[in-house]
């Protein structure tokens, strides 16, 4: 399921290698200006090939606005942005087409849609496909702006490094030389970003399935190596006592506040009117070129099912009936750490969820 | 929004002191006989008052079907069950009308809903609303077994007190004593919960946000005092290199399987078809008789928008109108720790997710 | 799919001879006390048993709220009423389970969910469940003049008798005469029901698949029998030259109209301003006393899916392998014409999706 | 609302002058060659500058498929197909923006989005978004084709001239001397399609919002200029009597059908396997060149909120404060009647729904 929201409608496509992906959203207000410099600059800070510690693939990831605009102004018809793919070079992976990777999607993905899956890049679970979830999120940050609503994320920790001030929209020199040392290792780390909405009006979403936390998680969770979310004091919180974890309520001036933020802004699924605070964690990238243990589906099935891609039929012959279990050592284009890239995208995520539950408003007569 | 579901649809109703709470399953196959006698066993592993450690309330929550059901089998149409809520005081909760409990929903609940809000027992927000979740879930972990899938999910963690036994279904001597002393303190405790579940085939769930965390995450997140949620190795991958972190496929007979399973079941959203695994962090229950701080809403709003309650007039005069925070002692039936109680709802979410899932099938020409 | 509505969530439930049938209404505002006595009146209208024209079933019709009120107001919770099956004789279906019914739901039903489905009565394909469509759309028809918006249905046809008067709630003398004619021949009627709602401001409705002519009649179609709809001059359009069917605009005051209403108040999917009209075409009742044509289920499963239903043995002796053909006399109570009592149930599937595209609002930043 | 569908999720985007339009289609199975030039032809059914009838835009209407394919055969994931729009004069509407067309989205989409709206060519109004519906809906078809179910829909009437032969592809010589009537008198034609769905197994669809007649009303209402609906005998059912209308069931080899049709091959919403037969109005192409009476949006709003579009400024001029309504003649290039180029239309709508809803099945155990 590629969309999201009751409200806005969010539906994103694309493969890594297709000639675009991209994203359309229905339901944006008409008559709103989309900053488009901001916007670059926002998408900027998810693109690749911007140090030796992210993927040596280089793309411009310039949206291209083909419809719901008029003069860059939205007009209320559904908005679609396409990004092409221009730098592809889809040879990289047809060993994967066989082989699949530990802990990346390439098995699941052969399971659910067969031998016809696209391969090339990760298909549509590459982290490319971000990119159109960043200029969805984009543009919802622009219009969360307009209501004095800020949303800005910081990485927390990479591997077993902290960071040493609160959100660092960057990572520090120690976290740069632990993902260094993964890179020149053939391996590759994760972490944890932290993000913080601020200005979010009390009284936004709704109970059960339509709380704050499960909208959030839902499109948290399509960011690709999220494995885990906390709001407010999150897993913390099952350590102290209820007297220790409970906010205090007071009122500041015409504002009820609470004097700690434990609940993370969302009390039984409804804003508070304190900052959201979450929490993602990131597992590490799965493609690393240290050498892994993996399986042949052509093997699999006998050779039926599963043609053998190109350029690999020596590997096929040199796995014998009774050998199914085969080595792998990946050679493509891969970052060490995605955690940096990451930050913008949960910023994002963050914005899509919050913008579509504004839009419902309270339930009051 | 009290509904979930893209293949059954559910949909929950009822509020803490309202005649009934109870929940509709629409989209069930036709021809499955309920097993009444487990469904009440399941029931009653979150009943209240059965034990020092929980609330004292006492009711036997029986679902009665009203609809969707010959003879005991289901026909295709929706199923509805109601729980008659029979042991009802609603005379402990006036205060609460006008002094929100701290870390509970009664303020985010106001804002949202006004003076008009069911402020009673929680109204819509309490725990009470698992039991109409946990039908659903039960009935839904029945169809699963006929597939060969089990759930269960166990006490990791209660306060700082940790399981000594691998998924403990009821809370060790270490846990009691420390929910019973959080008792007489007046106080609680939280804790995690563990959720393993076997047999789901590979191939279910969608990339993106109709990922299998995604649905997990979506209705886990219903279950109040929930605040965190990971999957797998979840927030501890973040401390791992990837070749730690990264699961091994191998060959089992006929059966692809990893040989560890950091990646808790779950791929690039979807299933593997090893265990999916899970944990969930609940807070400690926010409903503590210590004495806490928090605010006059109806002094907020200069009495205008909010009555006072019956039986509060006097907390009303003691309040002259330049202070505004309150001091707050809870009075009414709390447990002082709900994670025993919120194990089967665990089992239930997860069962409600799964099977939703399971309705979709592959993409598969 | 037993739910409707993107603003308001409606979820029907129930079968003609469940315990109950039922309605679940999430998303209303909390605040609004219902006048209960006039939806009372509204379900009167649909009621069974008020003349010679009507089956002979009794029952009160009266819905029982299990949810979502406090003291008679919403109270933002989903409302749930129940409406208990009293007067149930399911002897009279027995033989329906074998024999479908020409024209009726009888056969799909039993190719959708098999044998275990409910043939009770018609199960939850009977017109029975219009009362729970009722209960929503009265109270939706209450909140909706709240703001100033009216909806009135009334009889155009009746067999092939034309209404004499505008919009008549009940069938005049010939239609009453048609009607006993066709009971007395054991046969039934259909007609033709018009329905205008007035003062739904312009913009409401958005284009493509959320138009109010696609919302409208995905919710009419729910009424059984309905077999066509039309909105403003509907087939007649085809007829005559844009000229003639455009309608002009004008100001009144401050408000725009056009100087005929042929577009029934709806351009592009999004409301006029002007009243919105529309007619829907009600087949005749299918289940009539005459003798018709159909054919034995248990013969063409051989006996082996379908078990001989109690009291029919007799029934199944009489027909030799050869002979899978069979003649039906129905003789349950039913209708000779409902269309006077599915007058009621247009006005209500009118207001439910009025006023959930209501809650919508513009697209104006 | 631009998206549909519960198992396949439609959506489509753009303006008539946008560089694009297009639509995405999540849900399609892998492993399906697409007939590209298949779909060519049926495109090319529903393209503009094909005859004396038609408008005299001219564009080749070739999809471009940028994501969802691998090698032309879909992969399982969103399928995106866009349509450039390169023939456009954008000066032609420059007029419209101020005065809307009678019976026309120009007035109800300035009320919905305000000022901002795209009036150029109709924005997302203009019947050039069925050429996105007519790629999901050739998609669809041939999906459905591979299952035995064809889909073909004919032209019953245009004006007041009626089909000589059943259901004739394209319009007879009396229809076209009709239509070239009114284009000679700057006038338009609407009619009526009648579409049927063969080979569609019985059990398709569900009770309720989710029957057959629901949803594909709810894709036809989303062709421009739809008015009405009706299934089977539809308004025709309404003159007759039960036993006329009522469709004898009998069995012919292992096949369950009915000797009459009347039903339209829709019982209780679900499928009965008999063909599916329904009927579309279409109104006469409100853009007339024979002048109209209209109103002035500028002056309306005392010219703050709309501006005075270009080439336009002479048009305020004439109207002084007092003269609120004004003459419009449309000078664009339009259609005298569109009912030829939406007989593919109708057939893309048909098959959208019932591919749709095939993919639910059955809801036996």
């Amino acid at each position: 399921m590629f969309s999201y929201g009751n409200n806005i409608r969010l539906s994103i496509f694309g493969q890594s290698h297709s000639p675009a992906i991209g994203v359309t959203i229905d339901g944006l207000p008409a008559g709103f200006p989309i900053n488009f410099d901001e916007l670059r600059s926002f998408m900027q800070r998810r693109m690749p090939g911007q140090g030796a510690h992210t993927t040596k693939r280089k793309e411009a990831d310039e949206p291209e606005f083909i419809s719901g605009l008029v003069d860059g102004i939205t007009c209320g018809s559904p908005l679609t942005a396409i990004i092409k793919n221009t730098d592809v070079r889809s040879s990289d992976y047809d060993q994967l087409r066989d082989i699949p990777r530990p802990s990346h999607a390439d098995y699941t993905s052969y399971v659910k849609y067969g031998a016809a899956r696209d391969v090339r890049g990760g298909g549509s679970f590459s982290g490319r496909l971000t990119a159109a979830l960043c200029v969805a999120g984009g543009i919802c940050l622009q219009l969360l702006r307009q209501k004095g609503i800020t949303i800005g994320a910081g990485i927390t920790q990479i591997g077993d490094v902290l960071a040493n001030v609160p959100y660092p929209a960057y990572p520090n020199e120690k976290m740069l030389a632990a993902i260094e040392d993964a890179r020149q290792d053939g391996d590759s780390l994760g972490g944890i970003i932290e993000c913080v909405a601020q200005g979010v009006p009390a009284g936004i979403g709704s109970p059960m399935f339509g709380g704050m936390e499960n909208r959030l998680s839902t499109v948290m969770f399509a960011i690709p190596a999220v494995k885990g979310i906390e709001f407010g004091n999150g897993f913390g919180a099952a350590d102290i006592r209820g007297s220790e974890n409970n906010d205090s309520f007071y009122i500041d001036g015409d504002t009820v506040k609470t004097k700690t933020n434990n609940h993370g802004g969302i009390l039984g699924g409804i804003t508070s009117g304190m900052p959201i605070v979450l929490r993602v964690a990131l597992k590490p990238t799965p493609s690393i070129s240290k050498e892994q243990q993996s399986i042949s589906l052509s093997h699999l099935e006998n050779g039926s099912a599963v043609s053998f891609p190109t350029g690999c039929s020596e590997t096929a012959e040199q796995f014998p009936s009774k050998i199914k279990n085969v080595p792998l050592a990946i050679t493509g284009r891969h970052d060490p750490c995605i955690v940096p890239r990451a930050v913008p995208c949960v910023e994002a995520a963050a914005a899509i969820a919050i913008y579509d539950a504004m839009l419902e408003g309270k339930n009051i007569l």
